[in-house]
């Protein structure tokens, strides 16, 4: 399941991170997080935690549930 | 922050599980995780991972966005 889950999920936070024009720098230091941590996530590296997708939520100014709101890849 | 997200995120998921009829055991069994883990989740004292996340709404038959569609508690 990992990869099905990770790797869509990480072009979605790339998706949010961008409709909002923040650099991963610049969304790193709303989270207080580090960049190579945004970057493992956006490549889908990174199993995210509740409390940090709660911090990406607020970063990204969106609701937490639309963080997972994509589509799971099937294989 | 985080006592106000895994708390609620808690209570939610322990509703979620009632609404599904199934005992911590058995909710434990679906998802691949021990039943101790249920436990913890359900009392605020896990910080549950994104691929957890998603075994959980698979588990509980619900879109995964919906596990974090509950209110943050103000603190």
């Amino acid at each position: 399941m990992n990869d099905s889950v990770l790797k869509p999920f990480g072009l979605h936070i790339k998706q949010l991170r961008k409709d909002t024009a923040l650099s991963q720098e610049e969304l790193a230091a709303r989270c207080g997080l580090d960049r190579t941590y945004i970057s493992g996530i956006e490549r889908g590296l990174r199993n995210v935690s509740l409390i940090n997708l709660f911090k990406l939520a607020k970063a990204l100014d969106v609701a937490p549930e639309k963080l997972l709101a994509f589509e799971v890849d099937n294989d």
